[in-house]
């Protein structure tokens, strides 16, 4: 990390972070349905795949506002890989963790395309926020995760080790893609200070970035009840 | 079997065609989900997940032509498990078999609901032949194999005989449709009238429908370039 100011995010940049929401919407999708396969029973494979299936209806609005479908999908594949780390330490051990695992990752790629999107214009920025946001299903998630935490102490306990170890990673993930993307490393500027942060920095705004994700992290686990 | 005619499909015989085809759309949806997930590359693995997302789409539309949501779940339900046998007998080994069990069992599939289908009125008919073309994917499908045998003719040999379990398996689930399901019996031996076949009898329409289903996979593989 140096410290020297990262510059402004330019429209390209913009298209990059698009780039960027497509891809994660791509890698939820896959994930959804990868869910959807190991369903308990059909309802619940037949809701996850809708959901699956609704994830890419809005991918198709974001790849249609990056530009002709070659530019959007030569935007995705900058990121093409992105998560491939991330997925690989972090195999789930059965069903709850899983479905854990959807929760935080989710979580924190939400959370760190809203903390972004910060220094975007108002109508960019609702745009980049709503292309991610999974309400009602992180809802059904912490319902269910609760419910099962609730009844079994040993399951509780191993899901607060395995929440501390999802989030390590998934921030490791976050640092690569800074370390590998200099737009997306402009846009966490920007969006530093349009949050308000004490940035002017890469290793500022980057710093305040982690902080923020770590706090929503811990707000994350709190809601389930378990220990972040 | 027995040689006792089936009697008439009744409204209700239709609800459950309907079943059949909205179960077999989500059985589709999460074999081209597992399909994108393994894609060579982001472009197929794009292109391939959003054929996945599409087929959700249609059978939104089957399951709305059910009744209510619940309705409609309930009507899935009865064929859940319909395709595990086939599924636990066709594990592909590697990327051609899978690609090549998706054309062969997704064909038998859209044939047998063709089939069933010359016996319903014509709006009828018509909406569930549409509901389980994959015209585009299933012609993308026949080049990719054919490029990918023409050049291997190991490949092609392993395919050819790939191909004859594939549709082995096929018609057995499709048996075991009929043996568990009187309704889709009763449809099969009306499409069989519709089909201007000599039915009147259970073993005579099925008959005629396994002679159906025999001739299109030949005309299939054919198509392959491979030996039914």
């Amino acid at each position: 990390m140096t410290e020297t100011a990262p510059g402004k995010p330019s429209a390209e940049d913009l298209r990059d972070l698009l780039g960027l929401v497509a891809y994660t919407q791509l890698a939820v999708f896959g994930r959804l349905a990868a869910d959807a396969a190991q369903s308990p029973s059909l309802a619940a494979r037949q809701r996850i795949s809708v959901l699956a299936a609704s994830v890419l209806g809005r991918q198709a609005k974001v790849l249609d506002r990056i530009g002709t479908p070659g530019a959007a999908q030569a935007r995705m594949a900058v990121f093409d890989g992105a998560y491939d780390d991330f997925d690989a330490r972090t195999v789930p051990g059965g069903w709850w963790e899983g479905v854990l695992k959807g929760y935080v990752g989710h979580g924190v790629a939400e959370d760190f395309c809203r903390l972004i999107a910060q220094g975007l214009a108002t109508e960019d920025r609702e745009f980049v926020v709503d292309a991610l946001a999974l309400g009602r299903e992180a809802d059904e998630s912490v319902a269910a995760i609760v419910e099962a935490a609730a009844g079994d102490a040993v399951l509780a306990s191993r899901l607060a080790l395995w929440g501390r170890r999802l989030v390590g990673e998934a921030l490791n993930a976050v640092q690569a893609l800074l370390a590998d993307h200099p737009s997306v490393a402009r846009l966490v500027a920007a969006g530093a200070e349009g949050g308000a942060a004490k940035a002017g920095s890469v290793a500022g705004s980057q710093a305040w970035v982690f902080a923020q994700l770590t706090a929503e992290h811990t707000r994350r686990m709190g809601r389930l009840g378990l220990a972040a």
